[in-house]
């Protein structure tokens, strides 16, 4: 790269212009978590990502969670997590640490690395203009909410201002509870509700893999309705099988493509929203 | 009031006319915090208040501090916090509960209860559209900020959508660093940079009372030239100097009127802007 | 209420908040006339209501008539006034005189009393903006008009740019003619052209009463259906026919409720929208 | 006329071309009043040149009077009218009968008659959004008014939305009384307060004359700063001199071209505005 | 017209009221060009007329040819043409040419004759927005084209900001070609598009005649059904068949009248638009 | 280039965020010909450029000459020009080959270009909307034109709209001749009466350079106040005199800065503009 001219440079970004122009004016939500969300360095390359896309045009949307941030802050108030069928119980003071870390601490940090970044941004949560209303999933698990119903008006109001929205996934009731909400769920329900042309979820894998030890086995499009298949062949398994469902939601309720990517590649936003090459794989009806 | 006839209800809301016609279309901003904050009852008598006002046409901005739940998480995450010159030294760590509490919990709690009283709302905080600017202010210190600049941009623009903004008063710098600010500051600095027409900073107390010990002796009005004077009597002591400061600080940079009242009075707000009564100290030009 | 504090004060207002959001922003039409409207003072309180309403939200619409102010001018140019059927013998002299106390005086002085209450209002008869296209009901009674079409563009333009429509039921058609028009068959015509929300017809009596020399045996909530049967039971009865008529063509025609209630009552449209009372009789679907 | 070809017309039309483009968007006041308002014909004559203005993209508005037609409706109440220095003594009931003929029968017959030759019309009087506030001139006089302040805004709103606004000339005060305001006066202020580009006064005089018994020696064009040597000459005396003050007024203050024109001639307005021809004598700085 | 007085002048004016009412808002496609071209005072005439309707609110856009013009450039460049089946051979340099010449030449020089007229006008080709999308019609013929695809916005668009589009017919495809193509289909497909409420086309003949040699023979109105037993008996015959083919295919689109009127006859869109003459011959559904 | 990996591109776009602020909503003016215009393939590569920065928020206006293709078809049509001191002396025959040259054939061609490009633009020169008033610089040399004054706002209507203006530099006077105007001279005036942050002059030399065979002597960077000493030096020397006059009149007239360029090299505006590379000469205040 060092040793790239400017007219090389050029070339480059005249090369990106049919991109450009396929995205502009569409809604692109990314779901950004996990372990692609904890490298300071890694962020504000998301970050600046988002800026380049929102000043092209693209109605960018930010959907994020947080975890692990919210373990160790449950560790550092030594409050004990207890899990039931792999869900984090949320009890009153769990939910109350969540939404302080998710919507306090990473949501406005995200926020303030866009402004410096050189964009303008609004950090929500679902209590914001009555986003996500949420209930609860099981008695069990305490505040761990299913999406009732999002409504799309703050977050496209925020887009029609020129804001980028930030999107911490907590939900609210009408009695005054708080809700903890699975962010890819949240994603794929919130680009349902927008009518988004695409969403991205950025997480620490390469994508789906044929032979899960081998790289060069990425399956770079899945149709939703092989995914049964998939699953049975042990392809995909474990934590992927929710993400895929949730990717398998949006595309069933109007999304046009969806597309795993490995959130840990510097610009794999950019890399798939902007050029050739599709660097993970992409869910279609 | 149980034995109001409707009758009486319908005299009461006609009576309130001539005060909302002054008040409509123009900027209130609201300091919200301290002990008048703690009660949950109290809060939302409070954010019906804003519900009621925002639906007459009132351009209304809450800023809310939140010193006690501060110090509350700070305790059970066994911080020891210290303080120079009666000022709390903000490291780090502090400031970054200070900001988890503030934007993620109070302010996100402060929103959920004006959806549930039929209102919408956005929770911001400084890094929200790059609204406030900080720098330090002292180095011992720590993360204590200064405004160095509002914009009131981001509120505006929520205001023209018709939501009524919620500020946690932190801010931000470009070199990624986060800020603790004092809220009655904040509050007027918001106020002057909104060209608001009045700012009502919410306290625990009835107002300036000539005789600490007797609520009887409220000054009702103090021309911000008087302050001094009542300064050097005493009057004005202790933790209300710099409260005071503030209410003049707006009043020089052109908000119109600024109220201290007595926020543990229910509906005190309404009582304020919507009746011939004047219950707790107004400073003037 | 001399006794009323303004604690109690603020609690009416609050309490009226979920009234306000119920009509926030939904048209209201208001047939007012009859000796309802002879009382100086009445009409004040009845014009106070309406400065609130509208600047609360509500798209607020005034239908008014002037039946003994007419009669009273026709006595003061010594022209005798024939009834066929009930219903005035309209001559070309006697609609000329009702044209010019309805629209010329009444009307312009309700205008003007909205204007000293603090709004805004455009004063309209059926000839502004072509609104009322009549047609003769009857040739023996000459100039009486039936409504052939409202257009209700010139109201809802008055609306938009925030004036209260203040309405005197005159038409006109194609040849020159003017006509005088039943105020209750205006209005209800008006509230169906608008879409309205409500009509409130205000009379100079309580409402619908089982038993009519008993104030007791108000009946609050009517079901069109029912009214066939309530006529049978000499409930309904006399001049009350016509307006209930008018009634059930709004409810029929897409009004969702219209209210008749006591207009002698200072406060009573205030008393039926902002509280929980409902003081007259309502009809619905 | 009757044997114009059509390539007559077309070449008539064709010549109006400049015209109409010089009075594209620009405010024209016209003053109509006295006797050549009572001929019907007349005045449908004189409503159609207003739809044709309207439509060809002049913003015009009617001033109207209505003198005659006052004292004919007090005669039929049997009331005597008495006059002081020329002017019409105003008591309670001469203001209401006025009030009720120019607002309510002449002013609504105009927008009867606008309407009738497709175009939509709005008639307002001074009470209608507040837009004529008075005083009394003389308590001898009664209630004859002087123009306190002419607010533009309602008349502006009309023409915003496509109406033509028709204007009867009464005022109002905060005390609730009504005045009579001379029409000529009133429609200075008004073209004034508009910023009108001219103001044509319709009377029943060819314009000024050299010599009264002359109509050749019609003078075309007046210079405001002549006007006093014209009067001492005789040229301008009696019931004009008030009515070229008026043109005076309206010149000193910003209109630009003020014509005193023949309205018994039929469509004298369209000769002034859309030929070449000065039909009466025009005024200005 | 000499001795036209302006009273005629103006009776003219307020004659043509109805049919400014008419057209007003609407869009009207006049087709220009052969014979009816040439002339110079005419095109200025044709152009004021444009000027004149476009200020009385008629949305007009001019569709032109320029055959004579082109093969008069041809010819200075010692270019031959080749018809086959009537229809030019355009080659390469033949379609550059005329390109040129109707781009460049005759519809700039009608955009500045309207300029000069005192209207405002922007001249646009084919590949203006891309507006005309062509293909060849034969492979014998060359660049000659049809249409595959009129996009109405960038017409839309001038007529919104209130310039007179000024149209030369050529087309573009998406290999870089350039594409002649016959002015009077380009114009039936355009007021398709536009969804016009009139097409006039300017020729050199005075409408449809029973017996061509006889003007007083004139067919003033066609149904599109009638027009092949026209054709059979010879009526409609040679030049005129393509012609009269665009004229029903706009109104089997949607037009609602089709005109054919003389060109040579000066101010003959005025006669037609403005007047109750029917000059030459009307197509209708 | 080839073997530049995808994040080697992305990371190439990310690095022109900062560019692409700086120019965001700016109007950027420019000038292309000479010989940078006659390689099909560089045409193609400025359009693609001009649709990328129109598509990035750069408000991008085309200012385009023709000379040689001007001069090749005088050639065709047999005529032979004339010069008088350097400049073409431009008869009528010639301005009408240079109008139907310039705005014919280059300019719409280069808004097909533009359409094949994926972008919309509208060819206008100087008779669209009256954009250019010329008058005769000197009779000797015909129709040669003195910029009298450029209307800005059909260009700046085109950008409202979303169009890229491309510009012939015609030019017109009310007595219907049309001028022929230097591009430089037109381009600089446009750029002025638009407030233009940038005017990129495109030329077939790489800026001005100390030694005018030493490529390496590029100067970066003119104070416009610096020009007279060049000239003095022969830095600036023959044609390009009056190209840099240009320059130093839109910087003198609040252009913010103008550049020269080599138009020969692919991209080279794209370089300019998005890279941080200066390729060509900076002209500055």
């Amino acid at each position: 790269m060092s040793t790239l001219t400017n007219k090389d440079r050029a070339e480059v970004l005249i090369q990106a212009l049919p991109y450009i122009q396929k995205y502009n004016g569409k809604i692109l939500v990314i779901k950004y978590g996990g372990n692609a969300m904890i490298n300071e360095e890694l962020q504000d390359a998301v970050m600046g990502d988002l800026v380049l896309l929102n000043l092209i045009g693209v109605r960018v949307v930010l959907v994020h969670g947080g975890g692990p941030e919210i373990s160790d802050m449950l560790k550092r108030v030594g409050k004990e997590t207890q899990f039931v069928d792999g869900l984090r119980v949320t009890d009153g003071e769990t939910v109350e640490i969540a939404q302080m870390v998710l919507a306090g601490k990473i949501n406005k940090n995200l926020v303030a690395r866009i402004t410096r970044a050189g964009g303008k941004s609004i950090g929500l949560c679902g209590m914001d203009g009555g986003m996500i209303l949420a209930d609860k999933r099981d008695e069990r698990l305490g505040f761990v909410g299913d999406v009732k119903k999002v409504d799309p008006k703050p977050i496209l109001d925020m887009l029609d201002m020129g804001y980028i929205p930030v999107i911490a996934t907590t939900g609210y009731d009408m009695e005054g509870n708080s809700y903890n909400i699975n962010a890819d769920t949240a994603a794929a329900e919130i680009a349902t509700a927008l009518g988004a042309e695409s969403m991205i979820s950025m997480t620490d894998i390469a994508g789906l893999l044929e032979d899960k030890d081998d790289p060069s086995t990425l399956i770079s499009k899945v149709y939703v309705s092989d995914v049964p298949a998939l699953i049975k062949k042990g392809i995909i398994s474990g934590g992927m099988i929710p993400k895929v469902d949730c990717c398998t939601y949006a595309i069933r309720n109007g999304v046009k493509k969806v597309f795993i990517i490995d959130g840990r590649i510097p610009h794999a936003i950019i890399i798939e929203v902007l050029t050739d090459e599709g660097i993970g794989t992409m869910f279609v009806q």
